[in-house]
């Protein structure tokens, strides 16, 4: 082996800065369909004005006023106007032009054109929900030229690739308080996402008052539930962005909740409590009573007359029947109907839940169990089990589709799963490989991202949410053709600290834990430490569902990591550049002595805070492991070789080191297999 | 001169740790009466458990429970217990024994013992307000022993001093969100506050919904108001903590908001808009119109039906008169009625004012304008008038109390001031020495902190607040003794933290606008000028009321800035003591060395940031200001003598450095002065 290394200096974890986009890209994501960009720019001044022309009253009033406010904010510039009419249009410096108002319902009209040249920006979309897409665009665009905020000469022709493109929020397991849902409503208009999707009932809560079962929540919510008028302020705080919310209830099972209040309407002859910890649990709804019918046809009645959006979405998912063998009654109604299994019966039930919505005029919707013969081609089945479940990924999405039911995916899509942006990112639900002709591939109406809330609070939701959520927004949003994963982190990394504008959470609240944690000293070790891990990954944080109670407290290690921790990425890939020839051996050395010398600035902020007792191995892991690549580095470096024993040894470490510490994962140890890898094999090849 | 200097190297700036308390001192604030500490440690463990006793119901419970959750947090230790009721009292290992309820109203009872030993720890309170500031004591007590969290054994009384201890909100100027309040209201109990004053309308917003006058909100809120229902939940918030909820409503002046949408009930004849600039404005309610009491009486009516509080705010300041003098009806009613002046014409006005209230059942409550010789003596007056206005501070106060009003005393405690911790701590409301007779002193209930709005908004107001008005709650609780300000800001810096887990933004807030105008750089170099630089004081930030607009963007360089900057006061602290012969040089050399260093690093970022040029000789001056300070300190270490012309040119420019950058001034030039002093001193000794 006989490659030059050159020593150049490098800061390898340099942070995202504002510099110019790659020549061939902007920084928008998601990603426009058309983007011919041009090496000009618009200046922006105090006197920048906008006016509009066409229906855009009241909505897109509203939003340019907000665009306006929030332009003032990134540059500073207190701007003369400050709130937005249809005057001026000629000499606004952003001229908006609709058709007319949009629908926020499926299929909303959401495309729009943008044009940035010497006579100043222009919007042009056929409804207001186009041109606020635009306005979001547009914020993304600016950049800053000869010291001035500017925006790039451009021409951007927009639309969506999806019709659907959701997150559903689990406000069951962890209520999320109204100011949560608005700041990533922000989110979700930043990055072009259409439809809210509040999971509202489970085993662990209730979370919708009504007037006709006020027990429900008295009984089944622990006090924190939305009333109906706080229902209708977050439906227009959407409504204002153009999102569409639709709500779930979730039945027959994952019912505990409901049952508290009503255990007459459960399959066992039994008194309920709200669930306190995470699975799937036995509580089921009785579908041989008829008094069940009567009961969600109320309750459906009255959630259904809040929700403007035609879809309902009735769960269906993860019923084991267990209460139902054992119910002598329910066993009798089976053999009396020749009903032979628990999905049969479950089907029995769906059909006819299916019907009470259908005649309160909404289109029921449903995970994926709720696909059987017998149920109408007009619902729509949320596809979400995949290889976790033991099932091939997106099999029921594209049955669905070939049977002729409309399908969303949300398999690959799970943010609490805590995988990496780039594997969210590669999840294409229709890609054009797959074989499916024009008319399955028209019912795959686009996805959800979703967020179940076992182990998020309302402060950590945020970094579990983002940024990754918005790597699955660009796949909905977006071609196919649009999928370098390199080109995605690029632009992750400025719309991580872009989002933080619309004050969520994502960065600071890990850095206010980490703070807490560090109980008065300095928290730049346990930084340095936690840039590294990821939290356990799957379902395997929270072994059975026991670890932790929803009044558990979140504020921990764990809680502090995010997933697809970058620094230990960056480190892996620039290990292979490295072995592939590239003079990054300077800056791998520097980073790779701060992990090996941090180990020792941990350890006396353990001793004050005990509660990081529980990282003090994965914290000596990470500087023994630092400590052999450092060393195996410079072996390679000086053409030395090192002993198998010590190799073997170093290996052992590696092994031992991959066993989680807070509930946390260690993730730059594949970059020091790579090293360990390279002297073998300069030893073997010098045999 | 001949001191020798050791030259040991101190870290200058180390975090605050969880050390510790100095001997004498528990880290407690509000400090308690009477504390008697021992050298021993009840240690916490996973098993730990509540349980209450006396008439506890709900709010104990509730609060206890809370208690729990909070302390799971700060130890990680996943309590087994989840909830608190009553049972197990003798078994438990802390025992609450309450006599009765407590009423949240004027003189709620707040006394408590605390006592930990042997036994274990046990709250004995008359009423459960009492138990539930005994619990806020208890979490501040948590400390590391043994690698073990623990309770030191102690046995503390404690009542307050003074039993109106409030925090004026101005959700005017810019509204404030209930999770604000909410988190506001935490604080507020952690630190043993218990009146919430909101000052609920101004001439920028009227903030409260009604049905009586729906027009109100409809025209002078921008939407941005409290239902009924959100003021109830606030109520309650408050109330479930032992803290009041006084509203005010202000008038005759400060009522643009009000005369949007009822111009006939104002004092000129044309209509008004809601105003966007700070300042004293002309529009005025009519007083010699009888439609303005009947408005006024159906509008307390419905309002005062909201709070409890026997308490209601008439505001009654800052009414200049123009219009009144202006209008020929209003001066024909004067003249008719014999009334001479304006003044004369608001005292007519808050006469009867006062009696729509007292028919209401509720005491008037106002500014210290209100307090004229018709007033009835049933009246509270809120001493707000000192230096800033040109009249003796507190002058109205001991004036009421003299004249037998109750009164409060906010001059001394707005926050908005931007002084430091220091000036609020040592503002006594009633020293003592004052010369005040037993029935006047009787008459002074406390005073109450004012956060004026027009420069902070949702996300900023926390860290205007906090910590510094700790350093109040602990003046208004506290005794009068309870005054070593180097103690005080010990403790601070510790309450400074703890705050942040109740989720307020102080801490994070300022970082967050950090590493927005970083704009993709890391935030350091920003970091190291912002902790010695302070928002300008007084009034001076926004000059004639006009620089800002309630609109404008308050997420710039001074937002980010806080009031006492405490690594400014530290240095100049240490180049006192190192003048003084403490072996302090070093740790001053490496300071005066990373500030003269840091404009280098500050400039890249700016050209990449324009909003940030405004800091650009701010950051400059530091440095330069660094480096006379660091010449100034080598040569009196070195005793060497320094050119009398350099010394001029560096005062010359620490003269220039006092200039405002980006609304703030430096705070680290006194400790360089005093260098040059000590130059210019041993010159003028040797001469």
């Amino acid at each position: 082996m006989s490659r030059s290394y050159i020593f150049v200096p490098l800061v390898l974890f340099v942070l995202v800065s504002c510099l110019p986009a790659k020549a061939q890209y902007v920084n928008v994501m998601p990603y426009p369909q058309k983007v011919d960009l041009q090496d000009k720019h618009y200046f922006i001044a105090k006197d920048f004005t906008i006016a509009l022309s066409g229906d855009y009253r009241p909505r897109l009033a509203a939003q340019a006023t907000r665009f306006l406010r929030r332009l003032d904010e990134q540059t500073g510039l207190f701007f003369q106007q400050f709130q937005v009419d249809g005057s001026g249009y000629k000499e606004a410096n952003l001229k908006i032009r609709v058709e007319k108002k949009g629908e926020v319902l499926p299929d909303m009209k959401e495309a729009y054109e943008l044009t940035i040249d010497d006579g100043g920006l222009h919007i042009i979309a056929d409804t207001d929900i186009g041109a606020i897409r635009a306005l979001e665009t547009l914020l993304q665009l600016v950049e800053v030229r000869e010291g001035r905020y500017a925006f790039p000469y451009v021409q951007i022709q927009d639309a969506p690739r999806f019709s659907w493109r959701g997150l559903m929020l689990d406000v069951a397991r962890h209520f999320m308080p109204l100011e949560v849902i608005y700041r990533n409503l922000d989110a979700m208009a930043a990055l072009k996402l259409n439809v809210l999707h509040l999971h509202l009932s489970d085993d662990q809560g209730f979370r919708i008052a009504t007037e006709t079962y006020p027990e429900l929540t008295e009984l089944g919510s622990d006090g924190l539930f939305y009333t109906k008028a706080e229902l209708q302020k977050i439906i227009n705080y959407a409504a204002e962005r153009g999102i569409r919310v639709v709500p779930e209830i979730d039945v027959p099972g994952h019912a505990t909740a409901i049952l508290v209040s009503h255990p007459e309407l459960g399959s066992a002859d039994t008194t309920y409590q709200i669930q306190r910890y995470a699975g799937i649990f036995d509580p089921t709804l009785d579908p041989t009573n008829e008094a069940v019918y009567e009961f969600l046809e109320n309750l459906f009645e009255e959630v259904a007359a809040i929700f403007p959006d035609p879809y309902f979405h009735i769960g269906g998912d993860e019923n084991m029947g267990r209460h139902w063998d054992a119910n002598e009654k329910i066993q009798a109604f089976m053999q009396a109907r020749g009903i032979d299994t628990n999905h049969e019966l479950q089907t029995y039930f769906n059909i006819r839940i299916e019907k009470i919505l259908a005649d309160q005029n909404k289109i029921t919707m449903g995970w994926e169990e709720i696909m059987t013969p017998d149920m109408p081609k007009s619902a729509l089945i949320h596809s979400w089990r995949g290889a976790w479940e033991g099932v091939t990924p997106k099999a029921s999405l594209y049955a669905a589709a070939r049977s002729g039911y409309d399908a969303i995916l949300s398999n690959g899509y799970y943010l609490d799963l805590m995988m990496t942006a780039e594997e969210h990112y590669l999840m294409d639900p229709a890609p054009a490989s797959v074989d499916l002709d024009d008319e399955a591939r028209s019912h795959i109406l686009g996805g959800e991202m979703c967020m179940w809330s076992e182990l998020v609070t309302e402060h950590t939701i945020d970094s579990r949410l983002w940024p990754r959520g918005a790597a699955i927004a660009e796949r909905l949003w977006s071609a196919e053709e649009v999928n370098d994963v390199d080109e995605m982190y690029r632009r992750l990394s400025i719309v991580n600290q872009y989002l933080e504008r619309l004050h969520l959470k994502h960065v600071s609240e890990p850095k206010r834990i980490l703070r807490q944690l560090a109980a008065g000293h300095d928290p730049k070790p346990l930084e340095t430490l936690l840039e590294v891990v990821e939290p356990m990954k799957g379902y395997t944080r929270n072994p059975g569902g026991t670890m932790y109670a929803s009044y558990s407290p979140f504020t921990l290690w764990a809680d502090a990591a995010t997933a697809d921790a970058r620094v230990a990425r960056v480190f892996n890939e620039q290990v292979e550049a490295f072995l592939k020839g590239e003079a990054l051996h300077e800056s791998l050395k520097t980073q790779l002595i701060t992990w090996e010398a941090n180990h020792d600035q941990v350890v006396p902020i353990i001793e004050d805070s005990p509660v990081l007792k529980q990282i003090s191995n994965l914290s000596a892991n990470l500087s023994e492991a630092a400590k052999s690549g450092r060393v195996a580095l410079e072996a390679i470096v000086a053409q030395r070789e090192l002993p198998a024993e010590w190799v073997a040894r170093a290996r052992k470490q590696l092994v031992e080191a991959r066993a989680n510490g807070g509930r946390t994962e260690l993730q730059m140890l594949e970059g020091v297999e790579r090293l360990l890898d390279q002297v073998d094999y300069r030893r073997s090849a010098q045999d």
